[in-house]
């Protein structure tokens, strides 16, 4: 019985973790459930007053499968549907009515061969890339509609009445989804990106000031800098720093350019930050690019001129490495400020 | 037209090669055609004989929806489906009898919250990690089910008869895609993990030997070891190496135990890789990492004496960095010999 209650919290807790990572979560599974319950109301009262009859289950069925997390992914896989229902439906009609001319057994095998060849080619066709990103779903829908429409064994006229009435559904089906999904709290993939984009830039300039701090200890290591820095490594991969440190006096020769680039470019990736978030470009942070420059070529300069001629050579790997990972985040930090600047014109 | 022409040999193209990158991709696609002429035909015959009636299309849905390239993944989707609408329809049902015995306005009002508080909870359940992984395909399921059995309208009994009828052609559906899939020439994903494994350490091994010929210049810089080369940088992302070499004659001064340790450490790769292969364990493997291990010792003692008193650290940097490569390499080997070992035991 403990088991059970562990269980139960522990699937409690981890549910208020994912609502608090994202709230949107919680407002996702309440617009499905909105837009499931009005369109099964539209199958319930369709039983009484006789409009779309059985078809109406297209219309919860197209609801629970194309409703997704993002208006975008939810139009795409509407009009996926929309369009392989159609096509779909139009050629099975053909394959129907072509058969329907012969006799009884040609019939047969003239449909099955036909359900057959349009599966083998559509099912081929999902292993092309550019298909399989974009119309995946529309393949799967095409075969199942053209294999539900073609062998329905209904005659012409019936087979006319059904593939309109499942088609007017699974449309009512795909407008709830798209008006339920673009009117209520819509989620935007593109402004996820666009703030992902802006907080992780401004992360990376966090991290950098922190890492300064600790490299040259000239801040105390408590645990708080210490998790920030572990993510900063795991951002650049670069484990080797800390595995066999340089002895700081060897690392103080090249402090002065270093902590330069550091606040330089920690600066300008704030700005640039911040730029993204509020769509302005302020003129500052080209001043602190050109200063991380500038500074970049200082250390290169420095590391020309025999720094530590007494040292034995695995020691200082670490510095050179951090030395040169420096100057390619100035490299990087040059980049995204042209990107920046070439998307805010 | 000449565009229309171009884009058709374009396509053409592009599919022989997908099918030869992989010639299972063409049975897979043929198995599919199949299943889903052999349920169609139950479909088309139902009408006349009178069997399942128009719930046999769920057969045919559910052999398009479930058949996937491997028997495991197609396995996994069948008995989401399977459980996902028994669940559901079982649950359905029993709301659909309650709603019953209350009023017409209140049935209504019942049945709508019910399928919204389901809908609600299965789709939140659907962003915790672990159902998302494995039950995203039954979770879905099971919301539709619910929803159409639920607020089917009809009286209870009928509803049983749907049920019942439902669940049958769904499980029919599932046996034919299980069957196909699993009798006609089946894909074990496991197999092609295995076989995926074998290669990469073999190619890796082949890689290794490429670099250290071509890195101490033994060997002319032919276009098909510059490829190789590339494929194998890009493996171990180790991009500075190029940018800035070093001079060959400081090269020169690590290039014996390099050499040593490269081809130890390739030899033992492609060891481990035929035996992973063949599912045998060859003792000679033990030797290399053996010898591949003192060579990195004598690596690391080489690299603290001073090796190059009279050059400039950036140029250096690179040749350290190579020699670090070599002894992580070395390390890694251990690694996999150690787990090599431990799964032939």
């Amino acid at each position: 019985l403990g088991n059970i209650g562990n269980a139960i919290t522990g699937v409690g807790a981890e549910a208020r973790r994912l609502a608090k990572e994202d709230s949107r979560r919680i407002v996702h599974a309440f617009k499905v459930g909105l837009a499931v319950a009005l369109v099964s109301l539209l199958y319930f009262f369709d039983f009484f007053f006789d409009g779309f009859g059985v078809n109406a289950m297209w219309a919860v069925m197209t609801v629970v499968v194309v409703f997704e997390f993002s208006v975008g992914a939810t139009l795409g896989k509407g009009v996926n549907r929309a369009i392989a229902t159609l096509l779909g439906g139009a050629l099975g009609f053909a394959a129907h009515d072509a058969a329907s001319y012969t006799g009884d057994k040609v019939q047969v095998i003239l449909l099955g061969l036909s359900v057959f060849v349009i599966a083998v080619v559509a099912t081929f066709c999902r292993f092309f890339p550019k298909m399989r990103t974009r119309y995946d779903y529309g393949l799967l829908i095409f075969i199942l509609t053209f294999s539900l429409i073609s062998v329905s064994g209904y005659r012409n006229d019936e087979v006319w009445d059904m593939a309109y009435g499942r088609l007017t559904t699974i449309l009512v089906g795909c407008c709830a989804t798209v008006l339920v999904c673009s009117l209520v709290r819509p989620v935007w993939a593109g402004e996820d990106l666009h703030k992902l984009t802006a907080s992780n830039i401004q992360q990376l300039g966090t991290f950098l000031e922190v890492f300064g701090g600790v490299y040259f200890q000239e801040e105390a290591k408590d645990d708080k800098n210490q998790v920030l820095l572990n993510d900063y490594k795991s951002v650049l991969n670069s484990k080797g720093v800390e595995d066999s440190l340089t002895p700081l006096q060897h690392r103080a020769k090249i402090k002065e350019p270093c902590k330069m680039i550091i606040s330089e470019s920690s600066s300008a990736l704030r700005e640039l930050a911040m730029g993204i978030q509020t769509m302005t470009c302020s003129p500052s942070r080209d001043v602190h690019v050109v200063n991380a420059k500038s500074a970049a070529a200082k250390l290169k300069a420095l590391m020309k001129t025999g720094l530590w001629p007494d040292a034995d050579f695995l020691g200082i790997v670490p510095a050179v490495a951090v030395a040169s990972l420096l100057t390619e985040v100035v490299l990087c930090t040059v980049k995204i400020n042209e990107a920046v600047a070439k998307l805010a014109s």
